[in-house]
Order: C-alpha cells, then sequence, then structure tokens
C-alpha cells in the first residue's frame, strides 16, 4: 500500500455500476432529476419506495466496483435465512476507501438542517477525511458517486462542497440517497457487515496493509418506519447476526489480538437490542461503546501461518427480538 | 399501479436474456429452430435434453427480465441442500404480470391435442388474461418470448393466435417449451415459488398494490421421467420446502391475514405428496384445494409498521418422501 | 457425445473471462507480463498477492466458460460457512474437458526443475492426454488459456510445447499460475469438488456420457503457508466437507452403483487429515489410495427412473482438525 499509482479508481469502477442503476429505475422503482449544471439525484428509498434490489447495487458500489454483494437462501441466523453476502478482494480499499460512511455533511450557512453522512466512492475523490491518508490513497475521477443515509437529498451548498472538493462539476456528481427505514437503506447497511470489521480493526490499529482479504454475511433485515428502530435493526443484523472472515499478512499473535478485539462481544453493552441501547443513553449515539459496531462472530485466518483465529458469538436470540 | 405509462416492458427486459440463452443453446444443450416467417421453438427439454443451468435462466426469463434465479448450496432442506432462491424488486409485475402460467393454449380446430399453460413476458403483450386488466399493465412490445411447460412445441393455430393477440409478426415470437420432467423443466418450475406465493395472494383477495418486494427459496427437486410424478416434485418443493418472505405496505391486521392465509398449511389436503394427493383425487387436478399451491413457510413484513408475521412450517420429511 | 462438432469451444468460452481477469488484474492483485512474441503470463498468487475472487474467476476459466463458481454463507460445513459452489451444465466437458489438471508439463531438458499440471480449455486444444480421445472432443481455437498449479511461471520449453500442441502461437497462450499456498490458488482447487466426482467416475468405469448435469459445494479453505498442509485442506475441503449431486442417464443400478462408488467414505485411507495421510506414506503422493480423492457426500439422481442414490458422508469434525 505504499504507492497510489497502481491502485484502481473506485469511481471509474462504480461508474457502470451507477449508470446501469440509473438506466433500471423504473424497474427498481428509483426516481431521477437531473437538470442542466446541476448534481444527478436518484431517490432510492425517501419518496420512491427502491428496492431490496436497488439497495444490493447501490452496496457494490459503496465497494467502489470492488467487490460484490450477493442475497443467499441461508446464513448465520435460520430464523431469518435470506442473507446478505458482501465480499470484496481489497476489502480495506472497498469498505474504508470507498463504502465507509465517514464523510460529515451538513447544510453549513443554510436553513435546512441537513446532515448527512456521505459513503461510497465519492469519497476517496474529496479525501476529505483523515483516513485517507493512513490509505495512501485519493482517486482522480471526473464523474463520482456519493451514497447518503438520508430521507432527503443534499441542498445546494452540500453538493457544491462535495463537487469543489471532487475537483469535479456539480453535474458530475452523483448523489444516491434512502433512509435507513427504507429497504434499499436497510439493504445497503447490512451489506456494510465487513466494513465494520475493518473499522474496528483500523479502531484498534491493526496495520490495515496486513489485511488481504475478506468475506461477511448478515441477516436482512426487515425494515422499519422509526428511524431508531431502523437503525437498531440493521446494527443487530450484524451485531448479532454477522459474520467476517479476513485474510491477514501477519503473525499469529497479531492475528489472534485482532480476532479477540474485533467481534462486539467485546464491547461493555453487547447483549441488548441495539434500539434498547440506544434508549438507555437517552438517544446519545455516542455515549454507546463504539466497540460494538462490529460482526458476532471473526474468523481472522493469518495467511503467514495458516493458523485461524475465532472469536465472538452469534445471538439469535437476539437478532430475532430485534427483527420482532 | 395506477398508470401503466412508467412500467417497465417485461418482454424488452427479457429479450437480451432470451437472445442469450439461444446462442448459448449448444452448452446449455438446447435445439433451437427458426425458419423465416416462423416462430422461433427453444427445445430446453423435450427431444433435447436441456440442462438445470437453462431451467435457471428460463426462469429469469419467466420473470421478464426483472428478477434473479440462482442457485445456492443451502437452504429450507438440510437433505436436499441445493436450493433455488428468486427476487424480484417488483414480484407482482414480475411474477404475476410475466412468470404466471396463466395464459391457457389449445389446438382450436387442430387434430394435435396439444394444450400447454403459457407463461412469462409474451402473456402481458397479449393480456388475454382478466389478470391484467387488476395489475392495470399491458406491455407493447415487437418480439415477445413464451414459455411452455409443454413436451411438444406449439402447433401453427396456437402459434397464430399468440402472434395476433400480442399484436406480432409470428417470427417476432419465441416459443421456449420443456416438459416438467426434464432438467430445465423442473428447475423452472420450482423458480416459480415466489410466484405461488402472489398468487395466492391474489386469489385471498389481498391488494396487489400494496406488495412492495419479496424473495423466495425451495430445494432444487430431482426431475422424474413420470409427468405425475414429476409435477409432484416441483409442487412439493414449494409446498412442503419452499420459504417465501413478502414486504407489503399494509397494516399490521392486513399483513398478519396475508401471512396466516398464505402457506400450504392452511389447506385441507396439506400433508401428503403431492402425487398421492393427485392419485387420492382420480387426477382430477381442480378437486384439490388450490389453497395447498403455496410455500410452507410465510413471513411477511409491513413496512408500514416494521413488524413481521410468520405462518406455516416446513416439512422436509414430505420432501425427502417425495424427492425420494 | 457421438459428434465433436456442435460442442462448445471452451477456449473460446473462456476468452472474455481470460481479458476480464487481465483488464481486473490491479483490482484483483494479479500481475500480467506479455512481452512480444511470448506467451502472457498471468502472475495470481506466486509474487503477486491475488485474491479469492480470482481464485473464483480463474475456477470459471477452468470450466472453460462452461461452468460458474460462486461463493455463498452458508454450505455443507457449519464452522466454515464460506462455501464454494460449481455448477456446470455440460459437467464431462466443463471438468474433465477443460478444468481437470490432467497435463504433465515439465522442463524437458531444461534445468529449471519446473513441473506442474496443467488445467483448463489449453488442454482442449492440445488433446495431449488420452482422455480427449475418450471425451471426443478437441478443441481447434486461435487463443488458449492454461491454469498451473504452481509457484512459478513456465520456462520456454513449457510455452513452446504447449503453443505447438495446441497449434497456436506462444503469444497466443496466456498462463496463469498460482501455487496452492495461495488465496487464489487455494479457492479454485477447492472449486474442483465436481471434478473430482467426475474424474472418479471416470476411474470406476461409469459411463461418461451418461452425466447430464451435476452441481457441488465445499467449505472455502484456509490457505496454508506450507505446500503440503495447502494441499491436504484444500484436498479436505473435498475429501470431508465437499457435496456432489450428479444427474446421470442410466438405470438405477448404474446409478446406484455410482453413488455407492463414488464418496472418500469407499477409500481405504478415509479417517485423517490428507496432510498426515500424506505424511504416512512418506510423501509419496502414489501411495494414497486415489479412490480418497472425491467428495464426502454424493447424491446420484436417474434422469431415466426419478430415483436419487445417496452415499458417503460429511466429516465436519476432520475438515474443523484439518482447517485449524
Amino acid at each position: 500500500m505504499s504507492s497510489t499509482t497502481v491502485r484502481p479508481s473506485v469511481n471509474a469502477l462504480a461508474t457502470p455500476l451507477v449508470e446501469a442503476l440509473v438506466a433500471d429505475a423504473p424497474r427498481l422503482r428509483l426516481t431521477v432529476s437531473a437538470n442542466r449544471g446541476e448534481a444527478r439525484l436518484v431517490d432510492a428509498g425517501a419518496s420512491a419506495l427502491g428496492s431490496i434490489e436497488a439497495g444490493r447495487r447501490i452496496a457494490e458500489i459503496c465497494l467502489g466496483g470492488l467487490g460484490t454483494v450477493t442475497v443467499a437462501p441461508a446464513g448465520p441466523v435460520a430464523a431469518w435465512p435470506f442473507t446478505v453476502t458482501v465480499h470484496a478482494a481489497d476489502p480495506v480499499l472497498a469498505c474504508l476507501g470507498s463504502q465507509y460512511a465517514g464523510w460529515s455533511l451538513q447544510d453549513e450557512g443554510g436553513s435546512s438542517g441537513f446532515f448527512a453522512l456521505g459513503s461510497g466512492p465519492g469519497r476517496a475523490a474529496a479525501a476529505a477525511e483523515h483516513l485517507f491518508e493512513e490509505l495512501h490513497y485519493r482517486d482522480t475521477a471526473t464523474q463520482i458517486a456519493l451514497v447518503l443515509e438520508s430521507a432527503s437529498p443534499p441542498p445546494p451548498s452540500v453538493v457544491a462542497r462535495v463537487a469543489e472538493a471532487a475537483r469535479v462539476k456539480p453535474e458530475d456528481v452523483t448523489f444516491i440517497y434512502a433512509p435507513t427505514q427504507s429497504l434499499a437503506g436497510s439493504t445497503q447497511v447490512v451489506a456494510r457487515v465487513l466494513e465494520v470489521a475493518l473499522h474496528k480493526a483500523h479502531t484498534v490499529g491493526f496495520d490495515l496493509g496486513a489485511i488481504v482479504d475478506g468475506i461477511g454475511a448478515a441477516p436482512l433485515s426487515p425494515p422499519h418506519p422509526d428511524f431508531i428502530q431502523a437503525m437498531g435493526r440493521t446494527n443487530d443484523a450484524i451485531i448479532y447476526g454477522g459474520r467476517v472472515q479476513l485474510y491477514v499478512d501477519a503473525d499469529d499473535a497479531d492475528a489472534r489480538g485482532l480476532a479477540e478485539a474485533l467481534p462486539s462481544t467485546t464491547s461493555r453493552d453487547h447483549g441488548a437490542p441495539f434500539a434498547e441501547i440506544f434508549a438507555r443513553f437517552n438517544g446519545d449515539f455516542y455515549a454507546i461503546d463504539s466497540h460494538l459496531f462490529s460482526p458476532a462472530e471473526v474468523v481472522v485466518t493469518s495467511v503467514r501461518t495458516g493458523a485461524s483465529h475465532r472469536a465472538g458469538r452469534l445471538m439469535p436470540e437476539m437478532v430475532a427480538r430485534s427483527f420482532g
């Protein structure tokens, strides 16, 4: 990871996926608006109904074209068998360099009160987050896509800021937005099961350059019209029903250390549906132990030694309580 | 579903899939005949051997290009793990508007005795069934495809009737036919696990416009050379081994009502392999309780309330008896 | 299988997959070298890191474009849920005519000591093995691809021999190589779960022309830096964790005979991780009972009678010992 020159362009790889999403908008029940000189806006679950398939495709766009997201009929939780599987050959670039919802976007100076976390390849073109220095990666692109977990489109100030940061014109930016409560929104958030493992690996100080492959799976959570409940379910899908396997180029002490640090079981707040935990902290998201945001069960395989280290445990009963 | 203008064209979406099927005919072991001025005939399991993969693709053609059909290595029935999964973003249009085998085609005035149920996107171009009025949908297409669960190609009278009803020339119609006994035939019928749920929802009077997404899975049934046994197995795959999740924009009373009405367990005839039931009624298909034709287990999620309603139960032992 | 004229060209079908692999080399972490007048060399796991996704795609190239390889989140072994599934409509041509690692290639007269088993569609263009006479198949191709389970690229003598045997120029040959120890190498070997069943069917004298379809699945084995351990794991994935369903046009006696002959449980050496067996025979591969190399559990379905014959058994505890 010492050079940015040979890295793929996440926006270039995502562009055909974005164009296919737009072309298929009617059958995915999305609404697309594009006016000359303005950003293209894809409503995937706000006023538009959207779909699970739209969420699956948005997740692949979020991965910067570097990974696949599929829906399987069996997985970690028997009672909720339909399962989202995420696989990325370069999980650090796909998940942290692109998919991670790490770019805080708010309507500065505006009156809309708009706030959303931006995810997807557009982040890498802007490289507005400190994380990109650690990744030694900045994408140069002529067209970018940004995904917003939001019930409303970005206001002009946010569009302008994104375009400027990514050094493109507003009309070269596609915003895809859907609230967590929607079919597409909940699907694309559950598809972060691998990303949260990588983010936690980063948080606990593991060398990201040593993570060479990864696969994750979590049950597809049913949407909920209430934001807190919807967020709770997508989190619980991962926290109590998510499973990840990482492949690392590290010795056993480091691989074991990563495995033991990763799962949600390491958190003091583990053991209740997320919405209950959220209520316990009076809705203060940042009061919740950040170690909770990770898969239930992880296997970390050292490609250096061949040993696999296993930690955490699935809690299907908690998934059942959450999904209702 | 108030307007037909923004709905996708199921025939246009299916056309590239049909052309790919024809192009790949040798490797899928299909036989294609096309004479100038005549309909194109694809034998996928009558004289031709066909394949499971051909059946999988025919199922996607049946869905009018609006859904995906995949084969997974695990699913609802442990002893028969290879599983067909069906997902459609717009399940009502994909399954009822296209996939449902609802168009009775017989050789009127002819001597062939030909009878088959037509399924797939060609139905929507003809809109010969009352169902299309309820769906407020009629496809306008220049090329259509129709799938026949049949051991023989359609006679000239049927070709003419289909072309006329769909307002296309015979040479613009592709008929894909395979008997239930064949690899492709049995696969494409099991892939109706989601469709039968939607059809039963329609039968019990649920508002189709309220069904916004759906996924289904059922074990791949082994083919059988006897028609009754073959039909029995494909039905049992769904009736005793099928699982469906529907997402509805309805309140809990309606969603619960749908869940309770849907599964095959609601049928008085539930509890024996289909071929045995068929024999019990002396081969009178229409004497069998129509409520039997639905998945074993259903979950209906209300996107309005977030609640999921579960009913029915898998009977793997009945699948085992049927699949032998 | 009486005529070679209507059979698909495995090299022609694989060519777009090979070109896509090369085009995506950066994101799959492969290294490609191509000099004018020389064979193209794709390093998928020797000096290059490679990836599971690269292995998955190499497996599809090995199948000559005739099959699909997917990764699912659940399968035969609960503790190692990520599962490779292989499906081919024409499994004999896909697996034996293309995927089987049956072409011994060594540096004759050279000093490199190079030895590797060639697999993939290039074999069918050379038809250097007796097996192709039995298959009545020889591919005529202008571009070929050969996969080598090897830590080093082929020396000039091997390149020349392959090109000559396949009647193409060296620059029309793509060699894709990865050692068993690598992510791509281990993945593409586990994807041989269906092929080993077909090879054993051939070994026990079953009529290959009667095998009309097939699906297989096995857990993705974690890579190991030691060749013996790596080979052991990929073998154990199949021998103790592999499951295959074959569809045969044969009567029940023959179908049952095949089922009973196929699984690894028929081997006198069954019952210990492969690396232990290998050590027991002092590393003499050919001293190991060849009947061991087959899936743990098989179902053989006669499409002639509809009966399915089941034999063998999964041994997840042996997979666990092997995968560590």
